[in-house]
């Protein structure tokens, strides 16, 4: 057995001050030394964008007792890239940690979600990521009921580690739907969401629009992560960072003319 | 023949004010009706970033003449979800057209990439949908020697169909690179950005950080997209949203006892 603490770089996308990534570093810091940088503000729905024409503020910041903390002014990929080379000076990471995120990741959410692309830039990076979210969005939710699962997981990853450029993609049902039945291993729902454009005029006469979405759950498959949640299970989606689709490559070179 | 010229929806992520924009309407417009929702302002690098916590502003505007033109505050994954519910009022879109973007957008840029997270969207959508990106990062970048490719690749997906759930990524050697060798249907190279993070100090005595980037690109077989541009040839990598790794999946269901 390696006698060194394994270091576990904590991010997420409800920002710093969230108690979805306190209740990670809890859990976290039982199995390694743990380095916190995350976002100074919400960047729900920031997906994997990352700043380009601002200049990056990085603060640390005395939050979670014992443990080294910084906020940072970017994204949550931002936080993830400014960690490895301002924050931790280059050191070796050992497994980056995202969420828990207050709101599900599941099916197409995992593209747009940025607690998930801080995993998956972790992957691109060659790192183990696991994005934690848990299937409710309230900021005072309660995780109490997944806490020794999140445990549980860490350590399956650490003891049987993943392939260094896949992302986990877990959620956890909300602790209103009842015990928790088990943990499923899924492929990503191939569902879409449904926007709606409320209109509304400000006071200066102009029109503006407030979205509003419902995820439209098609893909009714029982090896989906959506039925696991559905089911009361624990959903783990290992994803990737290659989006070439093989079977279309080969569609295409066999079929369009245009191609030497 | 269907008589009935195809609804082509054009946006990008350089904001509808861009050359490269233009570049792209001036093609699509000899080959179906053409509609722009385009953001309002620069999006580079906001991936498939969603607006949550603003309103969003669509306003229509005659830039393009005889063209029916909106510019959205949002980013351009919000433009494409709004140019189907708003500004078409859920009219059948036939083709999502992306870019032209200024700067390339191959191997894992694609992640990152504004332009190919709106292509991504519309392929969510269940839209046949295409990037095209340009090798070339000035504001006043040459298009004139990938005009005749661009309306050859868009005649070919109405001709031959790809799959509805992809989304094309082509980019384009710059003109400075020379004559173009022609066209080549690519997987992503599996690469990734090396950042550099440059501290200075405000006139507050804050410190903060410009970012800049090198793609370190480590993979060298031939059948990339990274290949391709070097070598001259355009390139085309069929892009899915599904991040699901069956090969990934299999490991975890057969080596972590802690599944169900």
């Amino acid at each position: 057995m390696n006698e060194k603490k394994p270091l576990i770089l904590v991010t997420n996308d409800d920002s710093i001050y969230s108690k979805g990534i306190k209740e990670l570093v809890e859990v976290a810091k039982t199995l390694g030394e743990v380095v916190v940088v995350a976002p100074d503000s919400h960047q729900s729905g920031k997906a994997h964008s990352i700043t380009i024409f601002e200049p990056l503020r990085l603060y640390k910041k005395n939050i979670f007792e014992g443990i080294e903390a910084y906020e940072c002014s970017g994204t949550p990929v931002d936080c993830v890239k400014i960690a490895k080379k301002v924050a931790l000076k280059g050191r070796k990471i050992d497994l980056v940690l995202s969420g828990i995120n207050h709101g599900s990741n599941s099916s197409i959410s995992v593209i747009y979600s940025g607690t998930m692309s801080a995993a998956i830039e972790g992957a691109i990076e060659g790192l183990p990521s696991i994005g934690f979210s848990l299937c409710d969005y309230d900021h005072d939710a309660d995780f109490s009921h997944i806490r020794s699962y999140i445990k549980t997981i860490i350590n399956q990853a650490l003891l049987t580690p993943f392939a260094s450029n896949i992302a986990l993609n877990v959620n956890f049902p909300s602790i209103i739907s009842g015990p928790i039945k088990g943990i499923k291993i899924c492929r990503q729902a191939i569902d879409k969401w449904d926007e709606d454009y409320d209109k509304r005029t400000d006071t200066n006469g102009k029109d503006y629009y407030w979205t509003s979405g419902v995820l439209l759950n098609n893909d009714l498959e029982t090896d989906t992560d959506e039925w696991a949640l559905k089911n009361n299970y624990i959903s783990i989606v290992p994803c990737q960072f290659d989006l070439t689709s093989k079977n279309e490559k080969s569609f295409l070179e066999n079929n369009w003319k245009i191609v030497s």
